[in-house]
C-alpha cells in the first residue's frame, strides 16, 4: 500500500530522525503470549522521549519551560509479534506538521531478527500553561529547521 | 470533517452496538493531570468485552472456542479531557470490515458533561489456535448478520 | 498464620468497611495467564476509591480540598489465580493507623467461585498541597469515628 | 528500624547481587507528578529481569527449560519522588528462602542525587508447567550456591 495513501507519513520534510532500543518486559505480554496493544503507544513515547534528547531538547526541559506536548491522534499498525525480553529497535522521525503540530512518526523492528513489530504514529500540539494552544516557541523550531539538524 | 473520508468509520453496516461505563482510575491519569494516551486502547478493550458479552459470545467463550481476535490497527482521537474518577460512556459498534476482518469503533464521552473525550477505532483478524488467519466461524457471522441482531 | 503476627492487620479497630466489584481486563493479564503482579495494586486503588466514596468523602474532594494520601508502604500476598474477565469481589477495611496514617487493607476473592486471589494493604500518609505530612483535618477523621460510621 | 525486624530480609545468603538502571516512563505518573505506586514492581521485575539475566539463566530460558517464578509476595516502601526521565539505579538481590522460594529484595535510588526512591521485595515459588510446586532444579541452584558466584 503507498504509504501516503495510508496516513502512515505526511508530506513534510523529516526534521529529525533517531534510533533507541528497548527490551519487552513481563508487565507487558498478555495471556495471548505477546505485548498488550496499548503498550505499543508506552514504546512510542520511549521514541519520543530518546528523539527529544538526542535533540538537545529533553521533554523535561520542553515542560519546565512552559510547553506541553499532549497527543490528538495515534495510530498503530501491528504487524508481528514480540515476546518478553525480545530487543527492539525504534527509529522515531520528527516531523512538523502545519504550523504548530508536532508528528512523531515510529517503525519498531525485533533487533535480532530485523523483523517488523509495529509502526505508526502521533500527533501532537503545542499547549502553555493554561492549556491554550500556541504556536511552537522559537527555541523549539529552530532545532528543528533543516540546518538546526546535526549532519 | 468527513468522518468517511477521515477514515473513523468505513462502508460496512454496524452489525451491533453497545453502551458501557468506566470510571477513570488514578493508575490512568498522568503528570498532566488527564488520562494517559494510552490508556484510551484499554479504555476501548473494556468496550468490546462489553459488546461482545452483550452479544451472546463473550471473548473468553471465543477464546476457549479456539479462535483469537488480536489487533491488526488502531487509530485513536484525542477530544477532551478525562480526570480521575470522571464517569466515562463508551459507545461501541461493530462492523465485519471485508471477509475476515472484525472493526470496533469506540466514541467514549464523559457521562455527565456529554463532553467529547476519545474516539477511534480497533482492527481484529479472526487467528486459530495456530495463529492462522481464518474465515470468522460460522457460530461468530451468524450472531452478527442484521437477523442476527435483537430488536 | 497469625493474622497478627504476619503484619496484615494492624491492632487499631476498622473504621470503615466497603465492598466493590470488577471484573480482569485483558490488559491485565500476562502470558503466564493470569493477572500481572502489579495489577493487584491497581485494584486495591479501586476498593480504596469506593470505599472513600461510600464514606461520603470521594477522593477527587479529598484532593480538592488540599490533602493528598500517597502511599508509604504497599504489601500484597498472591493467593490464587484470576483470568481475563473473572468477576472480583474486593472487600477494604480502613483503619487508622497511628494518628498520622490510613490503612487500607484489601480482599480480593473471585466472585463466582468464592476462592481468593490477593490479600494485602496500603499504608497512607496525609500530605498538605506543599507535600508536608499533616495530621487528618476534622472534616476526615469525624466521618472515621465510631460515631461517624453508618449502621 | 531494624532490618530484620521489619521483614525487608531474611536470615538466608544473598546468593547474587546485580545492579541495572532505567528511567521514569511518563506513562508511570500520576497526576501527583510523581510515579504510580504499582509501577514499583514493574521496575522490581526489570531488576530480576537483569539479575537473572547476569546470572547466565535469562528467565525466558528458565520458562522454556518448564519453571515458572509467579510471586507469592510482594512488598514495597515508598521513601521518596521520583518524576518522569529520571535515572533510577536497582540494585537486585537474590536469595534462597526456605528450600523452595526464590527472594528478591530492590532498592531504587536516583541515580543522580542518591536519594533513596523504593525498597521492598517479592518472593517467588518455583512451579513446573502443570502449575505444581516444585524444588529448584539443579541447573538452578548450581547456580545460586556460593562457588557458583564469579568473583
Amino acid at each position: 500500500m503507498d504509504a501516503m495513501a495510508d496516513g502512515m507519513t505526511d508530506a513534510a520534510p523529516i526534521v529529525w530522525e533517531h534510533e533507541s532500543t528497548l527490551r519487552v518486559r513481563y508487565s507487558e505480554t498478555d495471556q495471548m503470549g505477546t505485548f498488550y496493544n496499548s503498550r505499543a503507544l508506552e514504546w512510542f513515547e520511549c521514541g519520543r522521549t530518546e528523539l527529544l534528547r538526542a535533540m538537545g531538547l529533553p521533554y523535561t526541559e520542553i515542560e519546565a519551560r512552559g510547553i506541553f506536548l499532549p497527543l490528538v491522534e495515534s495510530h498503530v499498525e501491528y504487524l508481528g509479534r514480540a515476546r518478553y525480553d525480545d530487543p527492539l529497535q525504534l527509529t522515531t522521525r520528527l516531523r512538523m506538521s502545519g504550523r504548530a503540530r508536532a508528528r512523531m512518526e515510529v517503525e519498531i523492528i525485533n533487533a535480532q531478527t530485523g523483523k517488523p513489530v509495529v509502526r505508526g504514529y502521533t500527533v501532537h500540539v503545542f499547549l502553555d500553561r493554561a492549556g491554550k494552544p500556541v504556536r511552537p516557541p522559537e527555541w523549539f523550531t529552530k532545532r528543528v529547521t533543516p540546518t538546526g539538524q546535526p549532519e
